[in-house]
């Protein structure tokens, strides 16, 4: 592996296991701050080894590749969440400094852990229960009400390792196998208005920022669009969200960036708006790619300085809305052709490409648009992402 | 030569001949629009090449070595205008696609060629005359009153190959230099009112753009501020030197970004704003450094799409006013620790450092601050700039 070079000055270099586009939208701000990353990636093809210098290639479920990736780093950070924990055990033995450290990064690992801890420090939660077997769910589903939402608490995510059960006999294959022996996380299905994302951000001395409450737009799961801040939201409800989230960071023990999805719901005796903690997700999040552009100091700037223990950058908005629309594979490759169509049409797009291949259905990329009109946001975003797609031709 | 990576989808790759710190700011935008960058650097230690994983390392003067680092790029442009004219003449003869062309950079290269053809197509200069001895700039200096400025028509910037003369004498070396047997510029020393600057952009099927008129701070020689938009600049005047500045750019077929540094006079006659143009400069400019994180689309971003023949983006300002502040070498070389405490300081101030080694008077970043209130930038931005360079303690 040849070293990382470290810009003269007493730079520092911060290693990224996993080469995919979080990792690579932190070049940009490490270009600016003169930090210099140094990406394990999969394959040289990886989205953020065509961007970053060092970008070894190598197995991160190998210890003795790892080690020696971090060897060469001052601090070492995920882009990708499915670290086996003994490597990081073993890193963590090592010296290694491991921002999110694995105890904290538990909390995005397995979903069981996340909500038995937030229970414990009083966030507001989903019904939730641990169930082994179609007995205990059909117990906390005849309690909570049914369909039930029934979750692998390790592994996968964007719904594939989630299912929206009516009975017990839905998930029987799950309580079959073996590696679920720890058994699922069953939760209510709860009746919200919409859903939200807060991205929050602590860094190793303490010091904690929050970015404004987002609205997640979802289609058929998948998240479309982001809109910055959450139209319409009750400012109590902002504030107590907001201050949730940063005791969860705190008390958790985060480092770097975290992302809290929520449902925003109404209180079923006093109809006032609410919240429930969803997902929690440890770095740079699909939420926070508004601000690149939307925001003073993006959640990709803010990670690096995080868990480098720098000083936090200012989290405010630049504009008064913006709107980040998610680009999906369609059906044809050629994408620059698609995208110098949209620059003509829209010269204050702003057009963020990862760097792979399309696939239906895969994310590559997002536009960031910011203004004064939200309607207008939304539509420009929405046709973008239409055209990119392929699913519009004009 | 390792063939730089393109991303999948049609996306080109872009030559940067010079690895310098303008190449450098190439790379964010770069990321974003997935265009691969390829920097031919004079070093691996180059700005740009620590940021960009395909940066050979070549002579720039070296035919051979321009030719095969052409090869492997749709497109080639410049960090460095020193490139030997012979060398822009033969890739172009072998088809490479140069932007700006040969000879529109001639224009950034020839302060004789640059005078001759603004004075041609009836833009405001400074009185000037080609001199090839003393008795001739004798007779300049007469009617054009003494100091005069006399320059050097090819090399040199930042002063070197600039004089403010009392008298032919204090240019007598220059005379007696053969290769300056073309004469030296001697220009009449212009009583402005201040320094303004102008980038615009201009893509190959003739597209264009500016940014507003930003005011140049000068102290000693050196630009240490940029202000944008130029505060209290005379709405009339800065719409003439914009229509200047954008039909220099189409009479001189410059493509990508071009600067015009600009003095800000009063009409003799009517005491009326006007301009005069002092200089030109191909390719992003240190005074469009404000527009990274002051416009929608950057410099930076708009060289690309402009040498691409990609439709340019919107040049407007994010913000009321953004300050951009010159961060040079001071007497230590450790930079870190004083970015770390200027991010505790002000967690709005956007630092950009070019990961270059210290060396006193050398240009080595730059900082920008935006908001409403300009006298607090500039505060800001000065405090930050001085801080760097170890000229303040705290």
């Amino acid at each position: 592996m040849t070293s990382p070079r470290r810009a003269p000055g007493g730079f520092p270099v911060v290693g990224i296991i996993g080469g995919g586009q979080l990792a690579r939208m932190c070049q940009p701000p490490a270009v600016g701050l003169s930090i210099t990353l140094s990406v394990l990636a999969e394959s040289a093809d990886d989205s953020a080894a065509l961007v970053v210098p060092s970008s070894p290639v190598g197995d991160h479920t190998d210890l003795e590749t790892v080690r020696a990736f971090a060897s060469e780093c001052d601090v070492v950070t995920f882009d990708d969440e499915q670290v086996p924990a003994e490597v990081l055990a073993a890193l963590e033995a090592d010296g290694v400094v491991l921002h999110p450290s694995p105890a904290a990064l538990l909390f995005a690992q397995d979903k069981l852990a996340m909500r038995r801890r937030l229970t414990d420090i009083g966030v507001a939660c989903p019904r939730w229960a641990q169930v082994r077997d179609t007995d205990s769910l059909q117990t906390f589903g005849d309690q909570a009400g049914w369909p039930v939402v029934v979750k692998k608490p390790r592994g996968g995510y964007d719904g594939k390792a989630v299912r929206v059960v009516g009975s017990p006999q839905e998930v029987a294959d799950w309580f079959a196998d073996v590696r679920l022996a720890d058994g699922l996380l069953a939760e209510e299905k709860v009746d919200f208005v919409r859903e939200l994302a807060l991205v929050v951000v602590r860094s190793p001395s303490g010091q904690a920022a929050a970015w404004p409450v987002v609205e997640t737009v979802q289609t058929d799961g998948i998240c479309t669009q982001v809109l910055a801040p959450a139209p319409g939201l009750d400012p109590g409800l902002a504030a107590v969200a907001t201050a949730a989230s940063l005791r969860i960071a705190g008390e958790l023990g985060v480092t770097g960036v975290m992302a809290v999805e929520l449902f925003e719901v109404r209180d079923p005796q006093t109809g006032d708006p609410a919240y429930m903690v969803n997902e929690l997700a440890m770095g740079p999040h699909n939420s926070g790619r508004w601000s690149i552009d939307g925001a003073v100091t993006s959640q990709f700037e803010q990670h690096l300085r995080a868990v480098l223990d720098l000083p936090l950058g200012d989290t405010r908005p630049r504009a008064r809305w913006t709107v980040m629309g998610n680009v999906l594979g369609g059906d044809y490759p050629q994408l620059y052709p698609a995208y110098r169509h949209l620059m003509a049409r829209d010269p204050g797009l702003k057009i963020h490409l990862y760097g792979k291949g399309v696939r239906p259905g895969r994310t590559i990329g997002h536009v960031n648009v910011s203004g004064t009109d939200l309607d207008d946001l939304r539509a420009r975003a929405s046709h973008a992402t239409d055209y990119l797609q392929g699913a519009i031709t004009q």
